[in-house]
């Protein structure tokens, strides 16, 4: 199907604003809620959790031309938006709850994409427990669209980046690199592996695998933290090995440069490492679950074996940087 | 300030994803708590209130050449991104708590400019007690800017559209018509004087005028209802008075169909609507408060007098719509 329509009876311009609106509104419609609390006024109005949750909130957004493209099923695109999300979530071992739907797009984009984009955006969301409760749509160039989710979840604890100690022991789950073969577009964000986390007190910080190991990992880390690690160890996905085939670029460096992984990097106290890697094994026997290193004091990368750790990792801006 | 970069130097492209960021959010500096609250993470962590109240989410955004354009000071686009969003919470009632601001910007936006509008949006948020705690940015198009800002308040009830009966009476604040003359990007959002409505339990329904009476005015009221309106009575600006001497349009149309108004239209029981108007103009002084006429049932406007009830309205895709 064409993001952009063929015919100008298909374009966002022709249909109007306020029928387009219903159009994306029906299309999403399992993920709903009806108003106040979902789409239709000018706010959505939800009933407040109990004070001991903590609300988590997150934005991301995809892009023609950088988050998909005019080849990607709309429904694909739909549902990438949404579990790039929950990917967020997943970070923080938040439960999902709500989010916001907002549309830039040009008066050229077909309706039918629109909606099949909106259609796969709901399933996801749905399936996810999470509903969709408002938005907007405005228009910008032509031939440009862009989504944007604002989420919201809530979790018992913080579980963020920068609160590891020293000689907390480094978990990565699935397998890594390579992810442009399909794995960007069809992965699952570990929201249940990541709220069961949450749950552990001994795991210290937590992120999402968006930009890769190589970036994500100093990410983790607060500024004076390094880390020692096992390169040997790292969980290559055969997408990775399959790329390193036709590139000759080793397939070690894809899994920690090619981003758009989703996986969940973690740290958890040493004393607790053995009894959370058997104990996650056996609550998630289709989750990899891979022992990478240890944090240290001072900071930077080094491996354990002397090899060199890859640089790189995916910037949205400029040129690639370490 | 030019938004696309003079100085290959001064382009976001130029400077690179990471220090982009830490430039916004030294911009926006005045309205960002630190993390986990603030920015840094991979979500915000907020402490949730208390199970009396409702949570209240609206998202909106600003795009260059829709509304603001190459000759806007980036102060005021961003600005106007946080008074667009508080007009949506002032029509709900909300107190405004915390945002998420994300930007899709072409790789040749001027970093500087892009500051500047963050100096905007940030002064403004702060002003108005609205926390920024987190956002996103993304390349998109060359020459293009999106910004948008998706916003929690919370409110002791639920105040929205649709939730007027027969009889009610509307009144609107301020004054109408012309906004592109300079309102459109000077208004201050309504936040006080809706706070202010949602504690009168009386206020049935209320609304924000972004896309004029004409077509806000159907938005507020439910579907089988209409109106009868005294059109003599329809505040019009000095704006919309000077617009209609340069192009021969009626100021009456200019207030009823320009849009970007940003006031506050509300319908309130018959019997509260003079204790009502007597009480607002003594607590907000400054605020123009005007009876327009009374929700009956049957859709469509009605003029008291039998005059003919602009149509139009602003629509953002299509030709205009009534």
């Amino acid at each position: 199907m064409s993001a952009i329509a063929r015919e100008p009876t298909d374009s966002a311009n022709h249909l109007g604003e306020r029928e387009l609106i219903e159009r994306i509104v029906t299309a999403l419609s399992v993920a709903c809620p009806i108003a106040p609390r979902g789409p239709g006024g000018d706010c959505a109005h939800l009933i407040t959790q109990t004070d001991r949750l903590y609300r988590v909130v997150t934005v991301d957004g995809v892009i023609l031309g950088r988050h998909f493209d005019l080849s990607t099923a709309p429904e694909a695109a739909g549902r990438k938006l949404v579990h790039r999300n929950l990917s967020d979530l997943a970070a923080a071992g938040a439960h999902p709850s709500d989010a916001l739907l907002s549309f830039v797009i040009g008066g050229d984009v077909s309706v039918q994409w629109l909606e099949a984009f909106a259609h796969g955006a709901g399933k996801a969301a749905h399936a996810a427990g999470l509903e969709i409760v408002g938005g907007d749509i405005a228009r910008g160039p032509d031939g440009h669209i862009a989504a944007h989710l604002s989420t919201t979840g809530f979790a018992h604890r913080i579980l963020t980046r920068g609160q590891a100690n020293e000689g907390d022991v480094l978990f990565v789950t699935g397998k890594l690199g390579g992810s442009r073969l399909g794995h960007h577009l069809h992965f699952a964000a570990r929201t249940i592996e990541g709220e069961w986390l949450c749950g552990q007190p001994a795991v210290t910080a937590c992120t999402d695998l968006s930009d890769g190991l190589a970036k994500d990992l100093p990410g983790l880390l607060a500024k004076n933290q390094g880390a020692t690690i096992d390169l040997s160890a790292t969980p290559i996905s055969e997408a990775a090995e399959k790329l390193s085939k036709s590139d000759g670029v080793p397939a070690l460096e894809h899994a920690w440069c090619d981003g758009e992984d989703y996986e969940l990097l973690f740290a958890i106290e040493a004393s607790r490492a053995d009894w959370l890697e058997s104990l996650f094994t056996k609550t998630f026997p289709q989750t990899p679950l891979q022992r990478l290193g240890a944090v240290t004091v001072g900071s930077g990368l080094s491996d354990t074996r002397g090899a060199k750790i890859p640089q790189g990792g995916h910037s949205h801006f400029g040129v690639k940087k370490a």
